[in-house]
């Protein structure tokens, strides 16, 4: 990937003293790294053997950080104005510190994480705030639209293991935001549209009505919006549509599928696309009779998931 | 430094794919290297090449922190908490997220990039968030304390460049916290007093009355004090005397003086303790005639702080 015409990003060897920060002297350079080991000798006492190992090496990575961009003081106010506006915007209902973590890709590396790549098992992607836990039951072969807004989409698919063996009964949780680039929950709390959880058949089969996945903007009149603005960064997300299927023996996917041809597509200010996740969304024009025997007013169009579980100790 | 029974830091090397995460395979190292260039690419637009110099270097260390530990997704959901709890207790009065700077060692490194060591001058230390513009003005051998409790402290010294050349004028500000570890304005924000506003002689010297320093702690009933405390760290600050110094062609100094064999010392929460800071301060017993001739009632002490400072060029 290119960075454009972005110079010397800086060598981020943590642990060295002499770790060649630009137009450094070795004597300065053995006054930071000493308070880089004091703040971690801080830390010996903590009788969590965990926070500790977290604190430690995120003492370490901040002050690299700092020490690598030669932070300026003015910089560092304007960081700590950039956390304190984000804190204020806070709310029950609007998560500025998760929005911050989702457009620095932090979201998403620590889903790579815990969700560690396993031979042939459908790849994760992240979670998103528009989950709830009360979405309709949907039969196979329904409406999750509910009334929505939006061009009507028919999915279907299969749920199978890494051996390829169907997962009957697997619980099968879709959501989406309509054509308005709306969840449900945005327009009306109480509302439950867009959304459904639907059981996989005997042969681990599933279909569904829902609707074509469009682009929508996350929330940018906030800090991060300013940022997104400020680098020269959309606040769009890539069309998508969420699932979250579970099984028992198998590691429960989170993730979304994504339409062939979005104008969006990897510039998602997410980074939740994959490439394995990227499907076609196949157009039907109007009048052409859906799979399951229907003739509809206007255009629609049809994909097909198969998802592959890990199993469940991985 | 010893880090205790700490094992494993994890090596923080930011730049290469395979970067030796602990049980990780190269095709999982992979992916999350991908998505940090992917990240590192999405700031390639910015206009602006320190913003995205700054970003980028965020991004790869954040990255690598997240990767380093393994963060799980409910380690980072803790994450978000506390910095919504910080964002929440701050308001005009109370900064959290300057105190988590501040614990983090994070405010005295960006003072250590920013005050580059320079040969025989005095080292610099954290601001702090006490300072105010409209100190009174002192007479050289003057009382700062206003009233303010405490033992008496005589304070004098000289204020010179590094050639050991007198500063004449120079324009010496003290502040400190009273015995009771509080600045004048945490008691009522239009209170001044234990600061002051002094002018170095015709022969760079100064001298005058102030408080001898006691430790305080830290505000610790927020976010910052339940990690302080979570860690088993402490939230006193080591007894110190806070001092801006400026003078025409040099470069501002802003320091403390920490008295030796203070109980806290090198175990401040903030890391503002240098060596070359650490000054004798004296105790006199009451009787003893002070350098300006008086006797005072009880005991008192006496420091001395010979100021060097840097040309304004570095
Ligand atoms: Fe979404
Ligand atoms: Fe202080």
């Amino acid at each position: 990937m290119s960075t454009g015409t972005f110079v010397n990003p800086g060598s981020a060897q943590v642990d060295t003293a002499a770790s060649g920060h630009r137009d450094v002297t070795p004597a300065q350079e053995r006054i930071e790294q000493r308070l880089v080991d004091n703040v971690v000798a801080s830390f010996g006492a903590c009788e969590n053997p965990r926070l500790r190992e977290i604190m430690v090496s995120l003492t370490k990575h901040l002050h690299a950080f700092i020490r690598d961009v030669r932070l300026t003081e003015e910089e560092w106010g304007k960081g700590i104005e950039f956390l304190t506006a984000a804190g204020h915007i806070t709310d029950d209902v609007r998560q500025e510190f998760v929005l911050l973590s989702d457009a620095l890709g932090a979201s998403m590396q620590t889903i790579n994480v815990n969700n560690v790549a396993y031979k042939g098992a459908t790849e994760a992607t992240v979670f998103g705030p528009f989950f709830v836990e009360d979405a309709a039951d949907v039969e196979l072969g329904g409406d999750i639209a509910f009334g929505a807004p939006g061009e009507p989409c028919w999915v279907e698919g299969s749920v199978t293991d890494t051996d390829g063996k169907p997962l009957p009964g697997s619980v099968i949780e879709v959501w989406e935001a309509d054509e308005d680039g709306l969840y449900d929950v945005q327009r009306d709390a109480q509302s439950r549209t867009a959304r459904g959880r639907l059981i996989a058949d005997s042969n681990g089969e599933f279909r569904f009505w829902g609707l074509t996945p469009t682009p929508y903007p996350i929330p940018d009149d906030g800090p991060v919006g300013k940022m997104l603005a400020a680098v020269g960064r959309s606040p769009m997300r890539a069309s998508h549509l969420h699932f979250m299927v579970s099984h028992p023996g198998a590691r429960t996917l989170v993730t979304h599928i994504f339409p062939t041809g979005d104008p969006i597509g990897k510039k998602d200010t997410v980074f939740g696309v994959k490439d394995s996740l990227i499907k076609e969304f196949g157009p039907q024009p109007a009048g052409t009779p859906t799979p399951d025997g229907r003739v509809l007013d206007g255009p629609w169009s049809r994909t097909r998931f198969d998802i592959v579980l890990a199993p469940a100790s991985t």
